[in-house]
């Protein structure tokens, strides 16, 4: 697959001026490229940049708010709700998680449940917003039906990622970010355009028996919770998954289940939607509310220590700490560029021209 | 394998008997048999009345103290941290979700780590606490080390669970309890009874090859994360293995990872302890902090009911509600009677004898 490689700068400065074209003020339109790029430079090219053009089709579909109204609809001292108003997600969620750094500041721990949103982007961003006031970030979100509950056929929920960011002290921070799938949606897009094969555990057809075929999906299939069969703990995966949703919309107040409204704008939206948008959770913990932040921080770099010097499997060269793959990749790409695939510069290429700015 | 039914008055009379025999106060043997017992009533029989005999153990190794001064040692509007004193786990956990509970009934949400603890039975018990509030629980604990986290052959971490229990209308509310490995070690060692092999993905052997020997763990094996192999995202299990291993020991000031004191009384403690004791996790987050509870609960019936009748795959009956098997097992034991092996029956008549007990 052939590929082109460009700046951070010149990718930001593009999609900045595409969100400015649809009509998101300035300040928005630039923090909603920073946190779509983020996903680029961290390695996680399934929700960057190039879903640039999605995002500007469901504001096409007037699914997208670009001057939305995001407000605070009930709170409490470490919680509350937030209406992101059909704003893109990207813009809403940023906003949410600040409200819970705040809550954060002052009750120890801030809870902000989202209703009325669209996709956020990764929740790696969001989560690590805590970081620099010495908290625990949380983000998760509820997305498209794609995911089969363990015994079902049918797509009830989405890969519901969870992202939970650690501060430490001389050590970088410890930053799981991952889908409650076997594997993010993502992945498999990377073997459909391989045509290659997907591993056992993966995906199921639309009668629910084991696949490979990296396309069942486009024929009723779905993906499967982490674990990937009964046997091997995908009721696990699948009660994460139900927890984000929950948490995500059943306290919102957002849509849920398969009535999440799906990301590309042609596919019709649910009949009998029981609430409004997509929804997010957020949490922010200070460390000190806890313990001194000293000796959090010291224990965290023992922490990470330890498991990083770990003895390994031959032929594996160390034990990773949640995060170091994405933060290796964005030192990389922020220096080196970020590449995309001929068919996602001929999409952007095509949105630039329609709203005048060169790619 | 063959086994013995009692009902559960008699083990209940029994267990806080012995308790009140190693010096519990009254109503702390009667707290910790409720506890342990819940685990048998749900099914989860590794975690019950089979580990009494350890506890006791543990108790004359001197590891538990049996009348605690368990307290409240920092705290925010939100949050606490518990010192255990030692004593059993099964009556400091419900002292903490407590915290947590009063917590939430002022700030919103609560949020508790405890240090200086003990094993605490199932997590189940501690966040279902929350439910006659109106409230979501949830409860972690860290646990002594038979996990390898991705790409090593080294135990860092235990089956470190995660519970989330959620209230609903209607409907039996939605518990969501599991270990962060493929498969809980009580699932284990039933293998190793009926000699029987475990499946791939839920062991290594001590090299780190996949291994379906279930004896595995005594020659330096190790349990597998949730996913089994990194292709089956093995490393999101070990992430969320880690993140309650850090909620419950980082936060707390307890014993992480390698250091997490090991249940068998005679297993050596390990060296260079960086805290006390176990670490546990618990939070409580009143629904009506988010939206009003009759909302919350008549969309949470929605979301079970849609769930619980989508279609299944051929050949199950129906889709499964995280809880339902436990709630269905434990009105069946009521009923009828806990069933015991016979070698538990064995090693809890000889702690009956030397205490004077009779079983």
């Amino acid at each position: 697959m052939a590929e082109k490689i460009y700046s951070y700068q010149h990718l930001f400065n593009f999609t900045n001026q595409v969100f400015q074209q649809i009509g998101c003020p300035a300040e928005q339109a630039e923090l909603a490229a920073e946190v779509l790029l983020s996903a680029d430079l961290r390695g996680i090219d399934s929700h960057g940049v190039a879903r640039l053009s999605g995002y500007v089709r469901l504001w096409e579909a007037k699914r997208v708010n670009a001057t939305p109204n995001i407000r605070i609809i009930h709170e409490t001292p470490s919680t509350a709700v937030v209406d992101g108003d059909s704003g893109l997600g990207l813009v809403v969620a940023p906003f949410a998680m600040q409200v819970a750094i705040e809550k954060a500041k002052k009750a120890g721990t801030g809870w902000v449940s989202v209703q009325n949103s669209n996709h956020f982007g990764i929740a790696g961003y969001h989560a690590m917003m805590a970081l620099e006031y010495e908290m625990i970030g949380m983000a998760m979100t509820n997305a498209s039906p794609l995911v089969s509950p363990t015994f079902s056929t049918e797509r009830l929920l989405g890969t519901n990622p969870i992202c939970v960011s650690i501060p430490a002290g001389e050590e970088p921070a410890f930053v799981a970010d991952l889908a409650t799938t076997t594997a993010a949606n993502g992945k498999l897009e990377i073997l459909q355009r391989k045509n290659q094969e997907a591993p056992l555990g993966w995906i199921q057809d639309k009668e629910g028996n084991p696949s490979t075929n990296a396309h069942e999906l486009k024929t009723g299939g779905a993906l499967l919770p982490l674990g990937g069969d009964r046997e091997h703990g995908s009721h696990k995966g699948y009660a994460l998954g139900a927890v984000v949703d929950i948490f995500s919309a059943v306290l919102s107040g957002a849509n849920y289940g398969p009535w999440v409204p799906p990301f590309p704008a042609y596919v019709p939206m649910p009949t009998g939607m029981p609430g409004k948008g997509i929804g997010h959770f957020f949490g922010a913990m200070r460390v000190d509310a806890f313990r001194p932040a000293a000796d959090f921080k010291h224990h965290m770099d023992n922490w990470i220590r330890r498991f990083r010097s770990a003895k390994t499997v031959a032929g594996e060269e160390k034990v990773l700490i949640p995060g170091d793959p994405e933060r290796e990749m964005e030192a990389l790409r922020m220096k080196e560029g970020i590449p995309l695939l001929d068919a996602v510069v001929t999409d952007l290429s095509a949105v630039g021209e329609r709203f005048g700015v060169k790619l």
